[in-house]
Order: C-alpha cells, then structure tokens, then sequence
C-alpha cells in the first residue's frame, strides 16, 4: 500500500513535471550569438560597442535580458556564448555567473553560419547528444513564459530530428526582415503547432510583404533555431562543405593544445555567411513554430523601442537627463548626460539621442535612415561612428 | 576770381556736406540702453547673460552691432551707454574704445523712463544743447545706411524741438508690439516724410492688428527716440513730476562728488515705467518717422532670427557644432558646444539650441512659448534660467 502510494506519488509528479515543463532535457543547450557589431541604435550603438551590450531597458542591456529570459529552463553551464574577442570582456562583466569556458570566441566574425557551426562543435564535445537552441542577444521579447514554452516544444521536435525555427507571427507588411512559408501542420504540442517549412524567403518588396501578410501561411525568420548539434554538423557538411570541413578539422583538435591554433587558421579562409542562407533554405526536415504572441522586436532601430518600452500619458518615452515637455508628444528622449537639462517644445513623434558626443534628431519614421547616415560618416572617416 | 572760386567751392562743399549728410549737427549723441535682462533667446541668454551680450552674428553681440552702426554718425566719444552694474564689464570688454565715463550705470534699473532720464541729464550737463538718439541694444538693423539717414533727418526735427520716434513699418499683423498712428505730414527732409502722431496704442489683439496693419497709417514703436535733452526733461516734469524731481537733484549734484549717493537715493524710491506709457503718449509736439526698409527684428524669439541671418539652400541656419543634416529644411541649429555632432534627419521648422547644460528642441513656430518655459522654470528655482 505504502509502495503503491509512492509510485503513484511518482507518476503524478512526473505528470505535473511534464505538464509544467519544468523536467528539461539535459541535453539541451542554449547557444546566444553575441558578436554582432553594428550601429543601428547610433550614436548610443558604435562599432565599438554595438546594441547588444547597451543597458536600453530598465538599466540592463539586450545580451543581459536575453540570458535573464533563459531562466529556469537552462542552467548557467549550460547557456554557451558565441562572441568575438573584443567583447567578450563587457559580456563576461554584465553576466558574471557563465562559466567563462562557455563563452567561445571566434578568431573573426563570419555571420551565423560559422557561429552555429563552432556552437555545435563544442557541445558534440561535450554531449554528443546535444539539442542547442540558437538564440539572439540583440532582440527583446516581452513574454518570456510564452518564449520557454515554445523553447520546450521545440526541443521535443529537435529530439526528432528536425531542424526548427522560430518564426514570428508578422504585425505588418514588414520588408526589413527574411519570412518563412509553412505548409501542413508536422504536429501538435502542448497546444502549440508546428508546420512544415516549404520555403524561405528573401526580405521582399512592399508588394510582395503585403500578399505574404495576407496569405497568413508566412512568419518572419526570427534567426532562433533549435536542433541537435551533430543534425546541423551533418547539414553544414552537405550544404557548406568547406565550413564542414574546417568544423571537422577543428572537431578533432577540440581537446587538444592545438584548438585555439586551428580555431584561427580555419577561420582565415571561412567565407561569411548566413546559416539561413548557407543552409536552412536548402536543408530538409525543416519546420517552423509560429511564435504568435512572443512580443518581439529586433530593436532595430530607434522607433522600435516604442514598441518595447511603456510610453507615458502623452505618448512619450523619457531615459536618462532632465526632461521638460510642453506640448511633446509620441517622442523618444534619451539623454545619457546625466545633468543636461532637455526642453522640447511643440515636438511630435520625433527622436532625440543624446550622447554627450553627438546629439541626433530625427522623425519616428525615418529612423531607418539613421543607417545611412553611418555609412555616410564612415565613409568620411569620422570619429563619431 | 580765386576768392570767387574758393567761395564757390565752399558752397558746394557745403552743399555736398549737406546732401550727403556728413556734416553732423555737434550737439548729437546717441544713447545706446544696454540693461535690460530677459531670457528671451534661452537657454543661450540667462538672466546673468542677456540678450544683446550674445555673439549672434557673426560673432558680433547684438550691442556691439548697435554700436558699429553708428559709426560715421557719431564719434566714440558721442556715444553714451545706459546699463546696470553688471553688465559694466560685458559690454565694456565688448566695445574698449567707448570712453569708460560715457557708460552711465542705474544703481537698480526702472525701466526706459529713468534710463532716459538719466542719459539726459548727463547730457544737458555737458552740452545744454544736446540732441539725443535713444537707441536699443538687442535688436538687429539690416540696412545700416538707411538707419543713419533716418537719424541725420530725425535730428533735424529734433533741433526744431519735436520728439521723434522711429516707427517701423509693419510687414504683418503682430500683437507682440505697441503701434504709433500717425496723421498728416510734418514734413518732408531729403525725401523722408515725417508726420505728426495721432497717437500711441498699446499692444492690440489679432482683429486690431488686422485693422492697423490695413488702414496704412500705423507703424510698430521701435522704442527707438530723438529728442533735445532739455525737451524731454521738460515732459518729464509734466508729466512724471516724481522722477522730475528726482532728476532735478542729480542734475544739482551731477558735477559734485555726491552724484552717486543722490543716484542711489533716488533710483531707490521710483517706481518703473517706460518713457512710451510715461511720457509719450501723453507728450505734445510728437511726430514720427516710419522708417520703411529698414530691416529691423526685435530678435524677439529664436525663429526671428530666420528675419537676420543668412539660411542655405535648404532654409537652414547652422551656427556652431558640426552639423549633418539629412532631409533637413527650414531649421535653425545653434551649438556653442565646438565638438558636438549634431545630426538631423527628416526635420522640418525646428529650432534646437543646445548650450551644452540645457538642450531646446522646439517647433519654430511655438519659439514665443519659451518663454513659458524659463517662466516655470524660475518658479521651480531650476538652475539653469
């Protein structure tokens, strides 16, 4: 009787584990590409210090709250990083409990391709059963409970083989993003579907972005995938064969005093590429899990924190300085000096980045732009790129 | 036959002395009234900085352009200032070669009407002939040559004992300026015509200025005044006997060594008023001059400085900083931080002004309402008024 009670006790609490999702797979990893540089939030953003590592909400940066999102469902050693030498200082600063060995530098970046491809080289070493979700350091999410769910499901579907992506339910006709077209459900999972992915699609023109809006079968490519590590090693092998080639290279040195040499000789040679294009829009057993109310942004660029960050009663967003407002209304002030004083006066929809250095004032809707301008810039030689 | 021809050329000089109007009558001064405070072009002027001390154009101040714009119609030693103690200094570094003891310094300003009291007794004091050209310190003349002939003309009526007041021919209906009606003609003097005034208005609403501007015999009140010393002291016994009796015990002691303590005794109990509300619009013998294409601002507010200075091809004026602007139009940029980028993308009618521990972004045509702004401002006890 006692016994029976302690086996039922055992199947209801692996039930409710189930149910919960807290019994994770322990081969599951989750891989953050951190190297991107960029200016898209310039002049806050620099080469130097790209949007990634800037403390934008509440104090704490986009790399921050994307291993902050990660808890409960991924423990510290086993949330790896991907990054480049000369930031893995301030990512170690801002995150100071991940192993310092889980942070892996790339001799120079080479887009995601090559990020992914390293990624999965450590963990096969580490676990050659190794699930990895690749996720971003430099995009916000708003509903992190929704984000793990989908991370579990995705595993589950990892664990058979598949390579997953998250896409991500559009709002508009968006043409700055790449999109995925699904076709029939692959299954059903904890009330979340997953579909089989048909194809992927370059970022389209505006007409293109509208019919794929209304067609409802397209999502945006999040650039977050999950799969096993020796399943995306095999997809490389056939899709890039010399970056399989020098992850195979690389593979066999891996726990020798020879890593870190061959790490940088492969990497000399390696063309940069996209794991999208290099690999998904070409590999098979793909499928994709609409993320639907994930409250993502790419935080692209200065207009897209108002889609992020809680506006006030006339619409606006304040960080940082002193700011007084008469008759302002849907802007965005940042001010990273702390004893400036900001006056705005009959101001709408208008952002104002304050620097100390450079001062930038540009209308909401044209805060794409801002990217032509840093070219611009750099292409001058300035100094404030 | 050479008596005849010296005289001649005699009479022909004078001709021409006269015709060119350089034979400038030796009783005139021009009295330049530099104290005013205000905060009108803020966060560039401040309550310790006011306006006409600003290097606006061209690095010249605007009371530094005052003064070189009488040059050739007044010598130095004819020019007298009216100012406050603090501001001494300023304007004294500003202009070193105007002779120190022609800088006359109110011990508390109290309005026009005491400046021009005081200029005036320091003027019969000297030359009990003296005519004198009340001039303003911050506001901004175009046509240099236009403005001393209506001087030299002024001068003449002035001599014939008639207080002259500039009028400005208004180019629009403003609200923000007292008007002068004018009736028929005095007279006519090298082609200037110059009419008696009916009389004084006060600032009018917007449908009194409609009417004012359309009727043709109004002009602004440029604060700007031509007078004998002696005339005007005479008004100002009628008709403010107590500042009268006030000025009548300086003039007594003016060439003693008790000429300060009288000052400061009696600039303590009168009360402020402007010579306009106090002496003019009750005054006989008032004519006016309206002073046609004269240029003139009262550099008002910063979108007045579009009236002055020069804009580029996109209706732009940059002034200080290094500016980059992208689909940029109608916009002021003002910058006194030499190191600052500023750069602005898809702004149209903005003023910014950013003086380092204060940045003003506003609407160019709401630059009137910050005033409203350094007004809470100083109710706030904010620093930075």
């Amino acid at each position: 009787m006692l016994l029976c009670m302690k086996m039922a006790g055992s199947i209801i609490s692996r039930m409710l584990d189930e149910m919960e999702g807290t019994s994770m797979n322990p081969h599951y990893y989750a891989v953050i590409m951190a190297g991107g540089g960029g200016t898209r939030l310039w002049p806050l953003s620099r080469q130097s210090r790209p949007k990634q590592l800037l403390p934008i909400i509440e104090q704490r940066s986009l790399f921050q709250m994307a291993v902050d999102r990660l808890d409960g469902l991924f423990t510290p050693d086993h949330v790896l990083v991907v990054t480049v030498q000369n930031q893995v200082k301030d990512l170690h600063e801002q995150c100071p409990f991940l192993p310092m060995e889980n942070i892996l530098i790339e001799p120079e970046p080479r887009g995601t391709a090559s990020v992914v491809g390293l990624a999965a080289v450590a963990l096969t070493k580490r676990d050659p059963e190794a699930i990895m979700a690749v996720l971003t350091s430099d995009h916000y999410i708003g509903n992190q409970e929704w984000f793990q769910k989908l991370l579990r499901v995705a595993a589950v579907v990892a664990e058979k083989n598949y390579l997953v992506t998250l896409g991500i339910t559009p709002t508009y006709a968006a043409t700055g993003y790449g999109y995925i077209q699904h076709g029939g459900v692959q299954g059903r999972y904890d009330g979340v579907d997953v579909y089989y992915v048909k194809r992927f699609k370059e970022k389209p023109d505006e007409l293109q972005a509208q019919i794929m809006l209304a067609t409802g079968d397209h999502t945006w490519n999040s650039g977050m995938f999950v799969w096993k590590a020796k399943k995306i090693l095999e997809e490389i092998d056939h899709q890039m064969p010399a970056l399989g080639n020098s992850l195979r290279k690389l593979a066999t040195k891996w726990n020798t005093n020879q890593r870190q040499q061959v790490l940088e000789k492969e990497w000399l040679n390696l063309e940069t590429q996209t794991i999208d294009y290099g690999v998904m829009e070409g590999a098979r057993d793909v499928v994709v899990i609409p993320a639907g109310s994930l409250r993502w942004s790419d935080v692209g660029s200065w207009d897209s924190l108002f889609d992020v960050l809680p506006a006030d009663a006339n619409g606006n967003i304040i960080i940082g300085g002193k700011h007084f407002g008469l008759d302002t209304q849907r802007s965005l002030v940042y001010v990273n000096q702390e004893h400036r004083l900001i006056v705005t006066i009959g101001v709408r929809d208008l952002v104002v980045v304050d620097t100390g250095d450079v001062l930038l004032i540009c209308r909401k809707d044209e805060a794409q732009k801002v990217r032509h301008v840093v070219n611009i810039l750099k292409d001058k030689g300035d100094e404030h790129v």
